[in-house]
Parts: structure tokens; C-alpha cells; sequence
């Protein structure tokens, strides 16, 4: 990033975040978002294909992250555990100043058909990382695609939960608390005689 | 529909592969599309926002199909049992001669991320139609949820195998037969023990 675009994403995030709950996601324009952040048009389509990717800027770190964090559990880890290191690894990306972030996103997405379209898009992208990553690891897509489709929904309402009630404890910890309570509710739900 | 456009969504589907697959898709405008399936621009535009939509126009029935097929299940079925009925009904909405456009539709999505958001877009309003009438029946969103990404998963996985390999099966046993994999893949990966 140029010198003199200190934080051009996360200002045009702002920007943008602003003028979306201000005037509406369809009236604002690329232009105004920029104004607002105090750079060039020309900068915002350096960092981004048009205004509706400034929110979801979140994506490729997330991807890579997930990828990452199921590349780094230990050799011998349950395929459990795994999973578990790539949602500490998509937690640790997160500071508590994003829950309010979070939160305006989430109103911004809910107004808008188009964003609602792009943000099961963005979850689907993270799934697949995760699945993918899983699938080399066990070497079957199978229990991969599964787990990762546990594991996302762990993530995000996890993160749901971080962004309200449970917004002081650490994101990790209430993630992980979510895996365990889906597991535990599709056990009851499979073996209802267990529940 | 108006008597003198017989299946025109049909028509406009099959024009829209033709052209996609010739001249991609963003090359090709919707007046094309119209023409190709000898019907006015209006008449399209009658039916569906843009021309990506006409490719998509199986989403609404199925999510309609879904929450019926939750909603068909016997008071006394399981949770499984329940899930097993909304892939079965979703699997009853397709006859083999839908094998060939699934295949032709997959390979335009391949070549377009637009496409590619769409149909992610597309699967999770179905998964949320099947979560949403589970957690009615269930009484609780984890369970139907987890239950909702295991269906979808067999009901995707079987479609392409029924598209591809197995085309001279019923779809709906190669989904079945699919989610009963994607379970006893999930155990095996909970607890290799038992592997």
C-alpha cells in the first residue's frame, strides 16, 4: 500500500459503512465512498472491483487463513482436531473493535438482495478452503466436506454470538463452544434414544 | 403464462445454453437470448430480472420443495427420516432429461465467478429453506442446521454423480445413498476408532 494511503481498505471500509446505513447501498456510488475516506476513485478500484467487494475485503485473508490453519495442526491430530486449528486460525484474525464492524455489515447485508447473494458466496469460499485443505489431509472429500460445513457454521454463529451477548470472551473460545454444541445436537438428533 | 409462449422459461433456458456455450457468457445480451428462443426482450424481462436468472430459474421451486418435504413427514419420523423426505422430494422435481442441462448449466457456472456467486447463492437458500423447516419441526436451529448442510451436501453430491457416472439411477437413491456415505464418513472421522 502507498505511503500516502495509510489503511486505504479499512478507511473506505469505514467510508463505505457510513454512507450504506446513511443514504442506502444502492444510492451511495464508488465516488462518494472514496470522497468520504479522503482518496481518489482511482484508489478504491486499485483495492477494489467496485463498492460492494469494499465489505467483503474479509474474504481472501479468511480463505487463506482457514487453508493455513488446517495445514498447521499436528501430524497426528484427529481430523477433530484439525478442524479445531483452522477455527482458532479464522478466531485469531479477529480483534474485538470488528465486532462493531461486524455488526453495521450485518445491517448493511440484511437490506440488500445483492449483498445477502455475495455473502453466501463469501461463506461458500471459506467452506470450500476448508474443505479442500481437509480433503488432501484425509484424504477423502467426504468426512472433509462434512467437517467443513461444521466447522463454517461453528464460525459463523460463533461469531454471531461474539458480535452480541458474548461479546467479552475471546472468539476462539466461543467458536470452539459452538462446534462442540452442533456435534452434540446432531448426535441427539441422530441417536435420539442418546438425547 | 400466456397460450402463445409455451414454456417460454424452458425455451429462454435452452436459447441461454445455446448462446452461453457458442459466445460466453457476457458476451450475450438478453435481447439474444429472446430472440434465440423466438420471443420478444419484453417477455423475458416478464419472467426473470436479467439473463443470469434465467439460469436459475429452478430455485424458487426448490425451495418451496424443500420446506414441503420437511413439512410431508410422518409426526413420527426421526430427525433423519425428515431430512430423508425433503431430499427425496427434492430429488422427485428432476427427470433424466434434466441430466443434460445440469451438465451444460455446471459447465457455463465453471467459466464465471458472477455464475459462481449465483449458484453459491442458490445452495444456501436451499440449505436455509430445509434449515428453517427442520428447526419448526426440531424445535431447535443447531440440529436443523447441521442436518440442513448434511442433506444439501448428499443432494449436490448426488446430483453431479446422477449427471455423471450414475445417470441411469434414481436420483433420489443416489442422494440417499450419499447421505447415508457423508454420515458414516462423519463418524469414521469423529472417532477412528471405529474406522
Amino acid at each position: 500500500m502507498a505511503r500516502w494511503e495509510p489503511d486505504a481498505r479499512g478507511r473506505l471500509l469505514q467510508a463505505a459503512l457510513d454512507l450504506f446505513a446513511d443514504q442506502g447501498y444502492e444510492a451511495t456510488t464508488a465516488a462518494e465512498i472514496a470522497a468520504r475516506a479522503g482518496l481518489t476513485r482511482t484508489t478504491l478500484f486499485r483495492h477494489f472491483a467496485d463498492k460492494r467487494e469494499v465489505l467483503f475485503q474479509g474474504q481472501s485473508t479468511l480463505v487463506s487463513t482457514a487453508t493455513a490453519g488446517v495445514r498447521s495442526a499436528p501430524a497426528d491430530a484427529s481430523a477433530l482436531e484439525v478442524l479445531r486449528c483452522a477455527l482458532r486460525a479464522l478466531a485469531d484474525e479477529h480483534v474485538p473493535a470488528q465486532q462493531e464492524i461486524g455488526r453495521r455489515i450485518d445491517a448493511i447485508v440484511a437490506t440488500s438482495p445483492e449483498l445477502q447473494e455475495r455473502a453466501a458466496a463469501k461463506r461458500a469460499s471459506i467452506a470450500a478452503a476448508v474443505a479442500d485443505a481437509l480433503a488432501l489431509r484425509l484424504g477423502d472429500p467426504r468426512p472433509a466436506g462434512v467437517l467443513a460445513d461444521l466447522g463454517v457454521r461453528a464460525y459463523y454463529d460463533g461469531f454471531a454470538a461474539w458480535t452480541g451477548p458474548r461479546a467479552g470472551e475471546p472468539l476462539a473460545a466461543v467458536v470452539l463452544e459452538e462446534l462442540a454444541a452442533l456435534l452434540a445436537a446432531l448426535s441427539a438428533a441422530l441417536d435420539p434414544a442418546d438425547a
